[in-house]
């Protein structure tokens, strides 16, 4: 595996590669989640490429980027043997050298959900994957649907901006006991550890719920909330059944429907999702 | 000469396309100043595309986008006989479908002289290249430097955004008495197409009093607009002596500097430039 830190290195390297090629960008601190999406390009592609960049611009001033966890050496090894062809690993000068001043912004679902609670989380998200797609140039970029808005958005960039590659979402990685697969999950103490489970229990009480014939998304939200408030160390940020299109939130779950949230557990922000069908 | 009228087909278009692919975007109403944009793009590539699109998002509410002049049979006839390889004509639901939402915004330098005038214009035309580039894939793209700040502004796009293609600026053409060839002089009455002659004359001016040894900005800014003023039709919209790169406007002129002015002519809106070393 090749391990590249600037981007001339990797534009030349790109050139060199087997086609077609999958591109999985990520934060590091990788875990299984991350894992799934690079089995999944090496099954689709004949060149896999791993970007690990703790991008600055998707961070508020009051948000984790400093405390992000980072373990550059785990990582390798992780991408080594998952048999990565190029790990890129730029510096924040490389990606944003001095009077960097260009922006990509996705309007109107990104005023919503995560947009709604962290502003220009987005534009920092939809700037750097452009720019990571541009210099990887790959035929397909995997992402995870835990992240679901961030999946959106980037489609209706790739599609507005006739971006030339294809986006693959892989499902949610999840613990034996229910918990979404993310690197933020490091920041939790034990209690902590075991409270995060409320996230995907309030999901699952939505699916039974819809399933038990419930089509009112108020009464829905309302029981999911009640459940997580069971837990004395989480604090919703915000709960949603939404199109998952448009992020529109729903009044009656007929079709399709997004359901999401956003709970502090201590001082660690998490998020998961489900699609009803 | 193919006439390419969609996205998609001139994404697969591309594909079959000989490299280098030389691309040279246009507002069209064609004139020599493009021809010889097309004509270095010959020169340079084994491929040239031409687009003809009078793209909306670049055009202000108050501007002149319904009455900009237009010519779609003239400009692919000019376009055959120049032995351009495709042109691409995109009708507007293709650029901008329902529901589009994406824009690149370069801050700073649009900020300033035709960006200060005229609010979302360069959003408009950073959005509008980027997503051509998208298209397209050339090579190389080939501007005018009549819309230096243009140029400036999309250079700073493609190294901002890591996009894989280089810019070549070709002088400014003009007529036998100076004025420099824009689609906007179609506009102009006979009265009005002698007053225009009276922006190429102040940069002259400019330039004549450098080369007498004056090096104070404002005085040459002020006698600028003094000979401009000796116009009854010409209004000035601003005159401009700044730094070439960063687009501030200077005290003093040493080393490079660029003037620029934008000067209506009865309800005609015209713009030039030159560079003084």
């Amino acid at each position: 595996m090749k391990v590249i830190r600037n981007v001339a290195e990797m534009k030349a390297m790109r050139k060199t590669l087997a086609g077609p090629i999958g591109f999985v960008p990520t934060l590091g601190y990788l875990h299984a989640g991350h894992i799934s999406l690079v089995n999944q390009s090496k099954k689709d592609n004949a060149s896999t490429v791993v970007s690990i960049f703790v991008n600055p611009t998707q961070f508020g001033p009051k948000e984790d980027f400093e405390k992000y966890p980072r373990d550059e050496q785990c990582d390798i090894a992780m991408l080594e043997k998952a048999g990565v062809d190029v790990a890129f690993l730029p510096a924040p000068h490389e990606m944003y050298p001095n009077g960097f001043n260009t922006w990509v912004e996705v309007q109107g679902i990104t005023e919503r959900l995560e947009g709604a609670v962290r502003p220009g989380h987005f534009k920092g998200v939809a700037t750097v994957c452009n720019k990571l797609f541009n210099i990887v140039q790959p035929d397909k970029a995997y992402f995870g649907q835990k992240d679901a808005q961030q999946v959106l958005v980037i489609k209706k960039m790739v599609a507005d901006l006739n971006m030339n590659l294809e986006l693959v979402v892989i499902s949610t990685l999840r613990e034996a006991d229910g918990l979404a697969m993310s690197s933020r999950n490091s920041y939790l103490s034990q209690d902590e550890r075991k409270a995060a489970t409320v996230l995907y229990r309030a999901l699952l009480k939505a699916k039974e719920m819809k399933q038990a014939g419930e089509h009112d998304a108020e009464t829905i939200r309302e029981a999911m909330a009640e459940l997580v408030q069971t837990e004395p160390l989480a604090e919703i940020d915000y709960i949603s059944i939404a199109d998952p299109t448009t992020l529109t939130e729903l009044e009656k779950v007929k079709s399709q429907a997004l359901v999401s949230l956003a709970v502090r557990i201590g001082k660690t922000r998490l998020i998961d999702n489900i699609v009803l069908t």
